[in-house]
This record gives C-alpha cells, structure tokens and sequence, in this order.
C-alpha cells in the first residue's frame, strides 16, 4: 500500500448513493488496480484499512462495516487519517453533511482530492465556496500541490450539466441564461398534475404528493421537497461557476409550494392529513394555465447579464421543452453566445443511487487520470 | 520552448474550424502559459516555429501563415518535425484527411496525443479503430509512453455525446440502445419540410433543399449530406464505443434521399436542377405520415443487444422529442441499464465552426490536465 503510484480513497456515507458508488468502485478497480479502499464511514460506524497492510475488501465491505466496533470518525480523524497516508488520496463524500462540506478546503489544502454530489458546501456561504476555490488546484495557482475538486452529481446527478458548464466556460464561450427543471420529485408532481398531453388532468395536489410520497419520490418529510431549497441550491451552484457571486439561497426569490398555515405543523404526517385543505389554491393556479393553453411547472432560471435567480411556479407553452418531460426527469437549458438559436439542452433522471453514484464514479475517474 | 512543463501544440487545417479552435486557443493560452504553438498547416500553406526558440503567434498566425511561403507539410514531415520535439505534444487535426486519420496510431506511439473532430478515423475500417485503440494510452497497458485520444466532435461537435458515453461505459452502465438525428443539415430540412407543429405544411422538398443550400447549411454539393453516409459514420463511431464491431458504413442499411437517377449526374448545380422532378416522392413520404398523425425524420438508430444499425427515415409521433426538434439541431437518446424509463438526452447544434471547436478546445484541455 506504499508504492507510490497507489491511490487512497476515504468514503464517508454508505447509503443509497454510497452503496451504488463503492459497487462501480468493486467494477472500477479491476481497470485501476492502484485503486485502495482506506476508509468507509457512515453515521453510527467506522471501518479503517491498517496503514501500509491491505485495503479494504470491496466484495465483502458491508458485512465487515457491520461488523466493525468503531465508531464514525469525525472530520479531524478522517483529516488526520488520509494526512498520515503518502500522496494520491481521494476523499469521496457522498454525504449531505455541512460539517464535512465545510472541512474540504482543509482537505484540499493537504492535496487530497475531494469528489462529492454535497450540494451544501458549494450552495452555502460565499466564504466557503472562496474557500474552496482558492484551496483547490488550478494551473499555475501559488499552491501546486492543492488537491482536486469535482461534484458533477451535485447538480442532476449523473446528468453532464457541471462537466458541460465548466467546458462551455473554459473554451471560452459566454453562458447568458441557464434554465431548467432541478427537482426529480417537483417534476414527477407537475408531470402528473398537469400533463402536458392533456390526455388527463391529474388528481388533486394532495393526492399527487400522496401518491408520489408512496412511490418514494419525495424525501420523508416532503415539506423538504416542496420548500423549493433543494432547487434553490442547484441554482446558486451554477450562477456561481458563470461568475454570479449569489450570497445564498435566501437572497432570491424562491417559491415554496408549502401553505404558510402547514409551515409550523409538526410531523410530516400531520402536514399530509391537512395538505387536502388547500387544494383549491393548486387547483386555481392550473386552472389559469389551461385558461391560457399552457401548462405549470417548478423551474429555476439564472438570468447570468441580470444577476437574478428565480425559483417558483410558472406557466409555459405546450411545446416547451419544459412541458415535455416525463417521469422524475431533470432538464437543464444552456444559453449561449454559440448555442443561440437554440440552448444546448441535457435530459434525463436527476436523482436516484445510481445515477447520482455514477457522477460521483466519473468524477473519480478524471481524478485517478490527473493524478496517476 | 525547452522547458519540461511546454506542451507543444501542432494545429492542422485552418478553415472554419481550425480557425475558431486557434481563436480559443488563444484565449486558453492565458490560463495555460505552458502552451507552444508549434506548427500550422492547412492545404497550401504552413507555418513553423523554430525548434527551441519562440513559438508561434496566437495574434497573428492568420497574416503570418498567409506570408508563409513554406508549402503544406506532408503526414510524415508533421510527425518528423513533432518528433524532433521534448516531450508532451498534441497534434489537433481540424482536417476531414483520411491520410491524416491514417496516421494517428503513428503518432499516438511516439507519445504523442491527437485530438480531433475528423470522423474518418474512427468509421472506417476496424483495422485502423483496433490500431487507434491499441496505439492509445491505456491504464497498465504495456506501453505507458502512447499518447492520448480525444475526439468529442466527431459525433455532434461541441455537444457532450462522446464524453457522456465514454462515462457511462466507464462506470458501468450498460447501454442498450441510441438514437438520434446525427446530421445537423437534414434536422433543418426536416424540421420545415415536415413541422411537427402542424402550423405550417413546408414546402416541396426540392425548394427545403434549395433554401437549405442558399442558407449555407448544406455541404457544397447538398448530395453529400443527402447520402446518409455523415450519418452512417457517426453511428459507427457510437456503436463501436459500446462493443458492436461494425466493419464500416457498408456493413448496415443507410437510406439515402438522393435519387437512384440522379445519383451519376455530374455537378451540383444540374443535381439541383433536377431534384423537383422527384418531389412526389418526398411528399408521398410526408402524407403518408401525416395520414398517420406523426412526421417524418432522418433517423440513426444503434440496437447495442442486437448488434444492428440503421439510418434512414422514420414515422415518429409528434410528442417524441425527435419530432419537436428545431432548427439544425442534433439530437442524442442513450437508453441504458440505469436510464432505463426515459434515456438520457444531449441536445443542441451539432454542426458549425464555433461549436465543433469548443469540442476540440475542450479536449485539448483534458489532454493538457492530463499530462501536466
């Protein structure tokens, strides 16, 4: 586990997209038998490879994680763990911690590469995100030895919206308006509540999030969907890398679909009973749409010459891109100096373990071919 | 230009391409001082910088090339003289040469890298892609000193098609099917020879063509995008990425729109002139589909389990994503193990000069994080 041509890698997380990530990583590894697994951490347990003897097992990692007796490791022990390994170490976050999020400059700092979909530590403040800029390696920047940053899935999973945003910017081409549909759950209420095709209406609001919550297509509490932040961080991710230095998510205009009378209501199943009350509101806002021969859907937009983001509710042609998605389906729409005409457009599932795992997998991979 | 760190940079063809690619290149060369533009050779003409002493001007390489009065390099002097040359060095070829295309694996084994949107060396025989392949720099291949292949625009030019797929691979995803519409120019002769909208009918497909051609979006001679073999190459590329050994674009069934007697005429200008005598074709086509409710497209088609690829016309339904194209755009479905109820999709202009060098640009970049 010496050699110099090894590469270490710590995951913290072993969830739905933690699992889907260390299963591409049992496949990835027979092409990169440099690859050695050091660390899996994940909320209540801890499973560490001795220095400089064998990395952990990727076929029988979830028994041994069971059966560890160590706790989770803190960010300081995970820091100091990989800080005592030589060169070449990746720390994948798959978390949605804003402790870990905020430790990564720390990280980078000690030329560990970090690859994560945590949306928190690029949608938090403007200092950490500086921070994490400024702590990750660039060409010719003071510091040679900073460690790499990537977080394809923290915008549409494993769609290629971060990957095509970063190489529109960087050959040079001037993105002047960003916009699209962020939110699987929030697409997967609209596609139904109000389809496109018109071939049926779609029950009561209530009901869809009843039937989606069933489906397992919102969070636990789908108050977490609904506020409108998820889509909001998605948002300030990419205003950020075209140069809009958004504050937060609370300094723009974002729509929650939750009545301010249910913002209070303790428990998520109280907030369901009494979701059925405000339908009327729902019903009226579709209603107008079809008043007009549109349809509504959740969209965020970055107006990039403006400044402006908006996230909330908004009526849209039938033949709009937007009104065409199916299913749990992300769209995000690129503006473009080159792409005038018409926007260069990415579509498809925005969140799910694989998917999301799978950015987390490529983004390692371009890791391992930089550094190796 | 001796220091370890240069990576020396040799640009073929400076037509529409080439020239908005050196344009990015210049742009690039600040954030990358490290690049030497060493040599520019375009059909006539070409430009060197003298060994070891200054390279080539970003500013002014356009008038300096035009004064040049060295003639063309052929393949062999351009890998002599990069030959000659340290260490890390790209060969960008703007070209469409099948000599040039010949010659990668030639270059690719002295180290060094090529990047490229030139189709040709990627859809013709099998001999020259296994020798591509072999030649390439590959993870604990045997021989660690080959260079590096990019060639994102050969398939949708600026467009993430040949990235996203590479990544699906990479990570494991199995694709099972792709489709689209490859060919920029027949997206446009469709998208008003036949609207999905239904607002307007198009004209005759004579006059589509003749409006087309006027508008710049055909190739000189409009038989060369009519014939479907553009096409044909861009699926051969895709399918053999997935595994599908197709021998070249003789070996499936490619339906050209050029008339079987007017295939011998000689010039454009009397292909032209005769094309409107078989409009009743086209427009039998276009009613037949219409008598369905669908519209008729140009489509490419790579069924990976059935090892099977097809390019030719199609009845789609007017909600099908291909059907809603606009303009010249290109449009890409992957239908794989993990996006498996709705594909993922990459869509946007997928000819001109701007967006197929952002392709090259892009992968130059990949190549330069690579090997500094």
């Amino acid at each position: 586990m010496s050699s110099v041509n090894q590469i270490y890698i710590a995951v913290l997380g072993a969830g739905g997209v933690g699992r889907h990530f260390l299963s591409q990583l049992s496949v990835l590894s027979h092409k990169f038998p440099n690859i050695s697994l050091v660390l899996i951490s994940r909320s209540t347990k801890s499973l560490r490879a001795s220095h400089r003897t064998t990395p952990l097992s990727l076929e029988t990692w979830e028994k041994d994680l069971n059966e560890s007796t160590s706790p989770a490791l803190t960010v300081t022990q995970t820091l100091k763990f990989l800080g005592e390994l030589p060169d070449k170490r990746v720390l994948v976050d798959n978390t949605s911690s804003q402790d870990v999020a905020d430790s990564y400059p720390a990280f980078l700092k000690q030329g560990i590469s970090v690859v994560t979909p945590n949306k928190k530590a690029f949608s938090s403040t403007m200092d950490l995100w500086t921070s994490i800029q400024e702590s990750s390696y660039r060409p010719y920047a003071p510091y040679l030895s900073y460690g790499l940053m990537y977080h394809e899935s923290s915008v549409g999973a494993g769609l290629p919206i971060i990957s095509t945003l970063t190489d529109l910017i960087a050959t040079g081409d001037t993105v002047r308006r960003i916009e699209g549909v962020f939110s699987g759950t929030l697409s997967y209420l609209f596609n139904n509540f109000a389809p496109a095709d018109g071939s049926a209406k779609g029950g009561t609001w209530s009901d869809e999030v009843r039937k989606a919550k069933e489906a397992g297509f919102t969070e636990p509490d789908p108050r977490d969907d609904l506020n409108g932040v998820d889509v909001a961080r998605k948002l300030v991710i990419l205003a950020r890398m075209v140069g809009v230095p958004v504050e937060g998510t609370g300094s723009f205009p974002v729509q929650s679909l939750i009545p301010a009378e249910l913002e209070r209501v303790g428990s998520a199943e109280a907030f369901m009973e009494r979701l059925g009350e405000f339908d009327k509101r729902m019903d009226e806002v579709r209603n107008e749409a079809v008043r007009e021969g549109k349809v509504v859907r959740f969209v965020g937009r970055v107006d990039v010459e403006a400044k402006a983001l908006k996230v909330g509710l908004e009526k849209l042609d039938k033949a709009h891109p937007i009104a065409g998605l199916e299913g749990s389906d992300n769209i995000v729409s690129f503006y473009t100096e080159r792409y005038v005409d018409n926007p260069l457009v990415v579509r498809g599932a925005g969140a799910g373990g694989a998917v999301t795992a799978m950015g987390v997998t490529a983004d390692l991979i371009k890791v391992i071919q930089r550094v190796s």
